[in-house]
């Protein structure tokens, strides 16, 4: 007994995807850069098996830019979003109320799908290995119950799996909101889904933002995914309930 | 401009500390653990320059502990914590308000002061290698205007510096409230100042508690750092009404 176990009295569950994340292995065109091949070297994997990374990859990957190879280069390699963002909203109430389903739609066109009892790698390096591991095996772990499995997928393939009453976005392009307003709003209706920009910088895609019912804008400036993220879980746990009923739990006190 | 400027019309500031944080070198005891010595060398460093990190010193760690130091082992060792916890705070609009204050008060009893204008680096090796810098040369940059500054410095010296009308503490050790209701009372008083737990485990020791005026608990379950320091942030800045002006604020509409 750590405190952990749900109180739960409702079954409302929120969907929260990162969309277009910037995780991907490192694309073709620059697996021979001598900074890629150092760099899968020293890790004992081979330059198909890495993710890229920005932190790492700066050159190879302003050496993609220059070459034209029409790739969205200043919005991706930075799996250090996705491990941010997972660290902030996975150890939470909402969570450990199973009232939380997480989804990764990557750049690439991929579609990860996380089990909420997942105790993500605190540590970013182990992070990777398990984020190239899935990319390698398509689920981890490699046998029995699966806590991460990754497919193909768009957008819309989410879309169509979920079926949310609607979709949210959060983008600085979109309508001015609180975002306790739209923690509220989603909690009135069925099965919502929010998606947030898994990547650096830029806006959502043409096909990304036909997607969404309504895109909400709730500071003058952009904000990192990892505090979007974070933010809406904590609003959406207080719309429902989840922090009231928690603390006022009296069974543990002496 | 991106949106990142004031705009800000009430100037109370929120002092937040990550305490007893497992931010420390690498302790005299096991500076001479193989396993040390090879992570050194592998970062072209000495034993005495690095970072103690238990992802990458578990074994040393078990040493330490074993051999009766009389040293909290289990507390010890996570900068990975510091790392997401400023990450989910100074990105804020509470920070670009310039009404946050963060400071890091260690296990070996050292303070760190951070500029609210810092760009702390996102990548995980990259924050290691600046503390490391920091504790070497005592304030990064080396030269000019500190982002970052380290001194020695107990809990109790960071109240006589503050001055803080109040100073609250989360723990589950704590009075159940909600925590809207603790950053309520907190935008109540003059220079409020919280503390939270900078390691993975256990409780404040009795000298922090004996700093606090009142602790909190606002889960059932032990929460992470980073989540209470961004939830608590997220409410301060509610209370204060930083997130409604910052929304409201029409100049970059069309």
């Amino acid at each position: 007994m750590d405190g952990r176990e749900s109180v739960a009295s409702t079954s409302l569950t929120l969907h929260l995807a990162l969309v277009e994340a910037a995780l991907q292995l490192v694309p073709r065109e620059i697996q021979s850069d001598p900074q890629i091949k150092k760099y899968a070297e020293r890790r004992m994997k081979r330059p198909t098996e890495v993710l890229l990374d920005r932190a790492f990859h700066h050159m190879a990957m302003q050496k993609l830019a220059r070459k034209r190879f029409r790739l969205p280069v200043e919005k991706m390699g930075r799996p250090d979003i996705i491990h941010n963002t997972l660290l902030q909203i996975l150890e939470t109430p909402l969570n450990w109320e199973d009232q939380l389903r997480v989804f990764i739609h990557t750049q690439d066109d991929y579609v990860i799908s996380i089990d909420p009892r997942i105790r993500l790698p605190k540590n970013y390096t182990r992070f990777i290995g398990l984020i190239e591991q899935l990319f390698a095996k398509k689920q981890v772990p490699e046998r029995g119950d699966a806590l991460m499995k990754i497919g193909k997928g768009t957008v819309q393939s989410l879309i169509t799996r979920i079926r949310p009453s609607q979709v949210l976005g959060f983008s600085v392009l979109g309508q001015p909101t609180l975002m306790r307003t739209a923690a509220k709003d989603a909690g009135k209706i069925t099965d919502p889904l929010v998606f947030i920009g898994g990547f650096p910088r830029g806006h959502f895609s043409s096909e990304t933002r036909r997607a969404l019912n309504s895109t909400l804008k709730v500071d003058r400036a952009s904000l990192d995914a990892w505090v979007v993220a974070g933010r809406f879980v904590y609003d959406f746990e207080w719309v429902i309930g989840v922090a009231q009923r928690r603390v006022k739990t009296k069974n543990e006190q002496p």
